[in-house]
C-alpha cells in the first residue's frame, strides 16, 4: 500500500511515522508513506498556499492551484483508489471503514489547514471526505496520522501477532473486556481469580461475559447493530 | 493550562507539539505540555513496562507499577482536575467536551499501548476515559495529540482571530458551509456570484442557508439535538 499525504505542515507528520508500528510497517516494506509539502507546488512568488475568503470572514482558505498541481503530478505517476480530504464534516471514520480501506493500493490524503480548502477542490478532486470525530482540530494532519495508523495496523504482517487485531474493540461490535498482568496482587488489589485458575474454558466464558457487560454499560448502541 | 502526557513512546509525540498552533500556544505561555517516558518509572532491571496477560491471549499489557509511580510523582507536585486514559471504549470526544476541558487547569493523559493497561490502573487511578472515535489505533499517543489539539486551540489567545473558532463546525450544531478564495474563476470553475456581490446581508443569508443544507444532507443527527 502507498499513502501520499499532502500538507502545509510536513514537519508535524514526521514523528508519528518514525516510531512504533508505523515505522516497522514502513521498514518491512508493507506500506510506503510519502509526505508532500504543498508549498513546493505554489506558482506565486510569495509561496502562499492560502488567501482571504471571498465574501469576508475570519480565517484563511487554502487555494486551489497548488493542490491541483500536486494531485495532478501524483496522478500522472500512478492510479489512486481514493483522493481523501480530512474534514470534520466528512464521513465519520469507524473500524469497518478502516478494515476496507486497509485493502486499497494507493491513496492520497489531503490535509486541510487554516479555515479549510477552496470548495472547488472538494467538488472536483476529492473522492472521499473523512472525519475522525465530531470535534475541530487545528489542521487535518493529526487526522491523516490517525487514519493512516488505523489502516496500516490492519495490513497483514504489520502486527507481530495477527490475532491481536482480531480481538480488538469494534471488530465484533463488542468492546474489549478488562485485562490484567503481573503482579497478581498490587497494594491489595487482586486480579480476578478465574484468570489465575488455568481453566481456559472458564476464562473464555468469563471474558465473553465481561466484554458483553462492558459493552452493554458503555455502548449499548453497538449491541443494537 | 498544563498537560502531562504519560507514554512508552515519547518520541512519537515530539513533532505534533513542535509545529503550528500548538507550538505557538506553548511559546506564548498559554499552555505547558510535558511528556513523560514511562520507562523512567519502572523498578525492574529490564526496564519492562509491559507483561503477558493473565489467562493467556495475544498482546502485551502495560503493568500497574510504573504508571502508579509516575502518576503519584505528578500528583505530589500539583493537583490535577482529571487523570485521563485514552481508550476506544471511553466516552467519545466531541466539541462540547473539548470546550469544557479547555477550561481545566492541570490534566494528566495516560496513553495506552500494546493491548492496553492493567485494569487496576483504570479502576484506581483514572478519573475519565476518552475515545477519539470508534476505531482502534496502535496506541493512545495520537489520541492524546488529538485531544490536546482540540482543547488547546480553544484556549483564549491561542488562535490569532478568536472569532475563527466560534464559526467552526459543531459550535452551533451546524457544519461549516463552503468557502472560496481567489481566483474567482479557475479552469472554468466559478465562485458563487453572491460572494463577489459585496452585499453582506445577502452573503450572510446565503452562508446560513448553505450551512443548514450541508448539515441536513450530511449530518441530520446534529439538527435534531
Amino acid at each position: 500500500m502507498r499513502i501520499d499525504i499532502i500538507t502545509v505542515l510536513p514537519e508535524l507528520l514526521r514523528s508519528p511515522f518514525e516510531a512504533s508500528i508505523l515505522k516497522r510497517a514502513i521498514d518491512k516494506g508493507l506500506v510506503e508513506v510519502h509526505v508532500h509539502n504543498l508549498r513546493d507546488y505554489t506558482t506565486n512568488k510569495q509561496k502562499n498556499v492560502d488567501d482571504y475568503q471571498f465574501g469576508g470572514g475570519a480565517g484563511m482558505v487554502m487555494s486551489i492551484q497548488p493542490i491541483d498541481d500536486c494531485i495532478a503530478k501524483l496522478k500522472s505517476e500512478r492510479d489512486y483508489d481514493e483522493v481523501i480530504y480530512m474534514s470534520p464534516d466528512g464521513e465519520t471514520l469507524n473500524q469497518k471503514m478502516a478494515n476496507s480501506m486497509s485493502m486499497l493500493h494507493n491513496i492520497i490524503i489531503l490535509c486541510g489547514h487554516y479555515k479549510g480548502v477552496d470548495q472547488r477542490v472538494r467538488d472536483h478532486f476529492i473522492t472521499k471526505e473523512i472525519s475522525i470525530g465530531d470535534y475541530v482540530l487545528s489542521g487535518g494532519e493529526l487526522g491523516a496520522a490517525v487514519l493512516s495508523d488505523a489502516i496500516i495496523r490492519l495490513i497483514p504482517g504489520v502486527l507481530s501477532n495477527e490475532t491481536s487485531a482480531l480481538t480488538d474493540s469494534f471488530q465484533d461490535n463488542l468492546l474489549s473486556g478488562p485485562i490484567y498482568t503481573r503482579p497478581a496482587e498490587y497494594k491489595g488489589w487482586k486480579v480476578p481469580a478465574v484468570l489465575l485458575s488455568g481453566n481456559f474454558a472458564e476464562i473464555d466464558k468469563w471474558r465473553e461475559n465481561q466484554a458483553y457487560e462492558h459493552t452493554k454499560n458503555r455502548r449499548p448502541d453497538l449491541l443494537e447493530e
